[in-house]
């Protein structure tokens, strides 16, 4: 059985987790859950040598040192570096032209969370299984919650082995609307994570956007190799249209299948939701750094230096980073990237 | 009319304002309540000279530095620099002996918040007036709800000009009886200000508790002046019993008068006390230092240098003071002095 290769995306930044994550020290590379960075817990995940090559990372310039520094120690690694964003379409489409047509790519976002490892890696092998047959694969994450946040996959007839056809694609659905998708028990979350041959891919992407394609064909044609870098042409690469892989070829082709999967996903979306993937206590309260908490229930704590003393509070976030201190309810964690500090970086 | 002495007693630094207020930099000497520390503030009270003469603060060797600079201005003030600190009741005799017989004392704690400085001065021309006619006087603080955490004064038997006998003075009562209390309306806090000529305070002292008033005149018959300071001596000072003048004295006498009075007053109890004591704006949020506020009601911040952001929180304090923070709901701050890190200071 051939491997499967990792195409790890790293983009923006986000202000949803500031002041932690800052424009200078992104998401993904902050040790978030546990003692690895987000993007090095999503290379470990797919370091098994049995079952993965090794991956490309697609990033930009600004992310370009995190990702060498965080990289270092997996052999072979390679990183085309996007001289400007232009969202997932593009990205994958530079990767899978790295690639040779039949290499069978597991694109992943770099700043998720997945807490079952080997529920990851089971569904990469269905994933494959599926890939190598000519079909566009999704995750399609557990549903716990009615989540407004995330798009939602709905599957459609069985295939084979665990995969589905997709039914459809949802948007971003109001409250009424993901709870009736969730008791429904169709509908998966689109966690962003997707299996294909680098071929199908881009045929896929030369029939629904040709333009886009042809525009990123030249940009890779025009590019140039610099070690274990790539870089795209600049000029052919700002011609490219910004869209998202979901839209520009997901929704389109007739082959798009879903593996469903319960992993123990979290998007890391805010505060509260790093609450949840992180262990704590008896109350529900969870440290990191030097603090003392008394009458606390579901209090978290995140501190890089200074003390936190806390007393009588519930379902509060507390975050001190350098010059900057956080402390929000659950609820607020929501509004976070609006702040003056977070939208001012 | 003679003039009145203010006796300013600098005593312990407390542990309830902690971070804020620390050991090293204790309560008295912080501005707390608008610009002017509560110190500076309490002179600034008795600093008209129509009717108040220069202050004399007891004080103990750590607060020296604190009180000779925040007094700097104030012409003409001594300081009793205690060895150790023996309570109320010493301090209160030494600076006695250190007055004429017929001086009037305005003692006053310095670590108290006085809104109405109006209502403070005209309370105590009435307290001077009693206190020349041979009465021990303590101010009755007008009580605006069943507080626990303070003794409270039973008025008895009018006397003249607003001033009434004490019928009895009564320990920190429990919730139900500091209720009735508040219902009776014959009830006021002991606030710790009192009114008396040193004469008559050393008299009664002698009388109580001759013992402790034999050993405070010792301490200041063989101690020695340096420019404005005074220093009893130690070892007889070492000897004296350490009371308050509630005890020692004012529940003792039968010549006690109270003066009711309805003043702005606060002790800064607690952190919930302070932010009472500070205007907010309407939704009750008040806010020093740099700090931003999203959906918050009665929320204080209270930060030395760093950016504090809060979004969603409801009587909840904040207080940054360089390695430490604090987060407490209003009612957790009867709590701060149990922190290990203001008990360990």
């Amino acid at each position: 059985m051939e491997s499967i290769t990792p195409v790890i995306l790293c983009g923006g930044s986000g202000t949803r987790l500031w002041p932690r994550s800052r424009a200078s020290k992104p998401k993904p590379f902050l040790p978030l859950v546990g003692t690895q960075t987000l993007f090095e817990a999503t290379l470990a995940r797919c370091a098994d040598s049995a079952t993965f090559a090794a991956p490309v990372v697609v990033t930009g310039k600004a992310h370009l040192s995190h990702v060498e520094a965080q990289s270092a120690n997996v052999e072979g690694t390679s990183v085309v570096v996007e001289p400007l964003a232009k969202n997932t379409a593009a990205a994958i489409a530079l990767a899978a032209l790295r690639l040779p047509r039949e290499a069978v790519m597991l694109v992943c976002p770099s700043d998720h969370h997945i807490a079952d490892t080997a529920a990851f890696a089971a569904a990469a092998r269905t994933g494959a299984q599926l890939a190598r047959q000519g079909w566009l694969v999704t995750f399609g994450i557990a549903a716990h919650a009615p989540e407004t946040g995330f798009g939602y996959i709905r599957r459609g007839e069985g295939i084979e082995q665990g995969g589905f056809r997709v039914d459809r694609f949802v948007e971003k659905p109001d409250r009424a609307t993901a709870e009736r998708f969730l008791a429904e028990g169709q509908y998966s979350w689109n966690g962003g994570i997707f299996m294909f041959r680098a071929g199908d891919f881009l045929d896929e992407l030369a029939a629904h956007r040709p333009v886009l394609a042809e525009a990123v064909r030249e940009a890779e044609t025009r590019g140039h190799a610099e070690g274990a870098r790539f870089h795209p042409d600049p000029e052919a690469f700002a011609r490219i249209e910004s869209e998202s892989v979901d839209y520009a070829v997901m929704e389109g082709t007739t082959r798009a299948a879903v593996v469903p999967v319960d992993m123990g996903w979290s998007d890391i979306g805010n505060w509260q939701a790093l609450h949840e993937a992180r262990d704590a206590d008896g109350d529900g309260n969870s440290i990191q750094g030097p603090a003392e908490l008394v009458d606390c229930r579901n209090v978290m704590v995140d501190s890089d230096g200074p003390r936190v003393s806390v007393i009588g509070l519930e379902n509060v976030i507390i975050v001190v980073d350098g010059d900057e201190v956080l402390v929000t309810s659950a609820a607020g964690t929501q509004k976070v990237g609006k702040l003056g500090g977070a939208s001012s970086q």
